[in-house]
């Protein structure tokens, strides 16, 4: 594993000609209750890619550190990249990937809203550079979840400053989570959620979605494993291929 | 002075409350000739952008790791981000900072290809949404160098992983520096150089511009001493009328 | 319930005056295997609209035959549309409909690739403007399919040419169904298909993914109830906050 | 003739095949008086388009039921398409069908605001893609209008839910027609109409403009007839060139 | 009158406390036969706006001398701005314009591919900023040419190169137009001329449509005479509503 | 040397198949002082693109009359253009020029505020149309006015209506300036004046930075034949390369 952003360039020069693919954590600067540092979700997407480099030997590149993160903006803290931006950078380093002679890029997405620009991106790399990029998105986090955490997330899928991001942060970066500051809240959704686009904060006060209370490091180190293991069938698979 | 990527949003909301203004350092992925690092000028920013957001106890957000850097993209490594998504960029963060009721950004910015496309953003910042924006591009860069370098730039107000950018990086991340390999190059510019675009790797081999050899820490932290003793001149200008 | 297609438009300004809302079907044109037409999507969305315009005695707008299908697009006949024209369509519809007094759009999406690109126009009309739209796309849709068809999906929450969308082309417009060469396929998905952009037709060759056989006009019609039903309570709850 | 919506990808694959060319009506939601439905451009450029798609054995494409309608938006019920989504779908619709091996694309226009954004759309299908487009725009339509109606247009070549427009819909869709509304007027155009930007609705009151009461389902097929046997002259020498 | 290029700052400002109009002539760099220079509908253009700023005391704006001349783009010598740049310009002119206080603003066009892009401009200057334009496009041409030219266009209202602007040329700058070069030549359109984008190099060997010879200064006088009083009528009844 | 919008198209014909290059002067129309006209940088970078053109004989084009202005847009007169219609402006023509078979395009710049847009249109051209085009920005500016002038600039590297611009203009059209309204004005920059964007009518009342008193026709000979000598420098570095 070479991390790209202490690396010179004729060390970079030699990773490529040794054909290492490239490695990128899309992060987010964001809200996450009054126990977890904004940067939750970049910390969370560099942990996994940085677990998938070194299983990989690849090039691991620094992490996006904010995202579009439009429905949690209403929180003072949460600062979002729209759409066309998140796609613009995935572009612009997709194709100076390829003009580098990197053979493949892998994005590893640390936030939900990230990921419709980040596809958008990835199908232009496609056709019209016919660059191949992978898309890790939390493979198996659902069944993960069910497994490891025992409490309920407040709503299906949806996962956030709960007891398994809090867990993954106190594997990652205990220091930055104030556990005593951890609070649940399991808000009432408005029946239209999933149907407009609504505001997090004008239905839910602390930020946290569920009870993060009990999070623990084992716990996130358990998910870190089975979402590396996960992440790394897609990644094998689309290894294979190239 | 508040580090925004170990914060939560609660404390952002405070410091918000307190009138603490957002610092932003601008960054790149470049070459650095074989010596130093990549991330080479988005440390530096970073390290600027620390210091300043002490002086003014102010918010400060996580660093761009990349950045406007066409001309050294023939360089493997280099990643660059078109002029537009710099811009892009750069209009999101201060659009959210303003709905979040920060009052002004300060922007430092660690590369020059990052510049003209901050600047164009500041200024509609400043005319669509009455947000200020003020953007510290090392001031006093040329006087600094000649006082605390020995060693000659390239080219006049050319610095390139020379004395200076090699100080500064001993000083602020001395592990990512191999000194062991810095060498010196002065290339020949091409008489056109600043007359069309030119990519630098079609007449420096090293990446290099200048003579690194001479770097110290000592050096760099005399120099960042200097850089933050003029950018708060500026910084002050800018506080006193908002 | 008003068609408006066929309405003039001093109908239409009595019906906004009534505060009658609008519905738009938003379709796709795009291969449904060898036995369904390529107005499928189309048809479909039409046809829950059209009911949901009754239950609500809406505006029912003209349903756009064509939308964002670029993974089908190696199948002649599928005609896409960007992402950002599916955006632009909805922008100048919703923005139209704000200026003739029409106080919000209910918009039946028939078509998954539409999806993305619907709900950032939506966001973008509910900020810029403050012009309410609700994205009806299916609602409780795998439930219905788990109980009314006996075939299984070629995927989870994957309905495409099979059972269910051949059962409600059936009940909508039987004559365009040709079931003597409805044939079932059980495609292998490739293991990054949901990370990677790939195109339908290179791994599975008749467009078609489950099994249609057990198709009938009866299923569609349980069908299109469930999905109203569904559909109408949150547009009741979306109704009733404006 | 083949209807795309109607038809299965097989059917359009063995169409492409035989090198058919498709047509596309481009319609428009449109204020046409109190007797004529917001439908009417879209009915009518489908109604020629069906009968060019008869006569050249070509693939018939739904029509696109949204146009550039920008100076009657004033009148509720007018939907407009901007200039730049109107250019979008066609260069979207164009390339689609290039790729898919349709050797031609004929547009058959029924608003006159669509003209230009289609024109700009061919010029670049051409350029860019070589692919040839046909825009039939109702040639010979002053001709026709002198000699098959009695009464006289509110303007030149100003034909607006008169007694042509009227006696196509006659012909097309009497069922949407009102005749019992039908009313005439012919407004004073102001001295700048061809030289600013002007709503219709600040001089027209009814929407009308000429006189639709003498029209006649038989008059509109002999509008319809005519309008064909003019447009075949111009698309036989565009087949003939391919 | 005054010519603003001429003029300083303090002079606009006195002129538009006068509450003068900005009159903006709009050419173009285009081919013109072996004897009419490449900036005819340039000053043309600007020939008729000078004398329409004398008529009504405006402010004369320097010409764009450059415009939107695909079609003619094969011949060596035309440059052609894009659609969107001639859009561009004329939004930016008239947004700078309305911000220092101008009340209104005539753009005299020279040439026919302008118009498209000019139109759009007008509209969306009134509609985002209420700023009123007006286009003149040599209103009344048709008549004037067949009252004072003796040769016929080759094709209706097509004038380029021929009697009518060479006329004009000799009027307005008599140096710039090689009359022993002047060359008839009475092309074949294509019949699908007006339906499809055509280069007019394709089936025009010396760029002239009609018969130049007969012009003379007078004639070109009597049709910029002419031009002005048809011009005057639109102008005024313009002036008047402000 | 040509002059491209008096010649014919036969002649640029001719001229590019002797492999002449293009030359264009990008000016401005902005205040200049109560002294100077609003056409100063166009007429002084149609100057020295004159000289120029007539020592590599090469093909002048028009100027363009109009530049992005913005920081001196409170003033009446100034009118700017935006960044982007800058660098539209110079696409347009570069691509138009490359199709035309020129070789090469050589910009004189006559105002700061085109400069980034230039240079951005520069890279764009080199990078995806491999067309060569060299920026010339008065060079050696700086030198030439210490020499030639007897008065300070404002500021280091800052001429705008003083002594050397004043001096220019009195070389090239006396006749548009009026020295008896010539005035000096030193005013205080504001400490941020390089670090945001600043309005220079907010700190200057004249528009004048300087003293345009000293200036005299021979002194504006002089900086121009210095600009030429040291232009051509550059010039010559470029041609040889082609």
């Amino acid at each position: 594993m070479i991390q790209s952003e202490k690396a010179t360039w004729p060390e970079i020069k030699t990773a490529i000609e040794q054909n290492r693919v490239a490695i990128l954590p899309f992060g987010a600067h964001e809200e996450h209750g009054p126990h977890c540092p904004l940067s939750t979700d970049t910390v969370m997407a560099n942990g996994l890619a940085t677990r998938l480099a070194e299983q990989v030997d690849g090039i691991l590149l620094p992490p996006i550190p904010y995202g579009e993160t439009w429905n949690t903006s209403g929180f003072p803290g949460t600062l979002s990249l729209s759409f066309s931006t998140v796609k613009a950078i995935l572009m612009d380093l997709g194709v100076g990937l390829m003009k580098s002679g990197v053979k493949a890029l892998i994005v590893v997405n640390g936030h939900f809203g990230n990921r419709a620009p980040i596809e958008l991106a990835c199908r232009e790399l496609k056709v019209k550079y016919d660059f191949p990029v992978l898309l890790i998105d939390y493979p198996g986090l659902e069944r993960l979840a069910s497994e490891i955490c025992e409490s309920q997330p407040a709503a299906p899928s949806f996962y956030h400053a709960d007891e398994l991001e809090t867990s993954v942060m106190l594997a990652l970066m205990p220091d930055a989570v104030q556990m005593d500051k951890a609070q649940a809240e399991y808000p009432d959704f408005p029946p239209t959620f999933a149907s407009e686009p609504i505001y997090l904060h004008t239905f839910c006060k602390s930020g946290v979605f569920g009870d993060p209370r009990p999070a623990t490091a084992e716990k996130g180190e358990k998910l870190l494993d089975g979402l590396t293991q996960e992440s790394m069938k897609v990644v094998t698979a689309f290894l294979t291929k190239l």
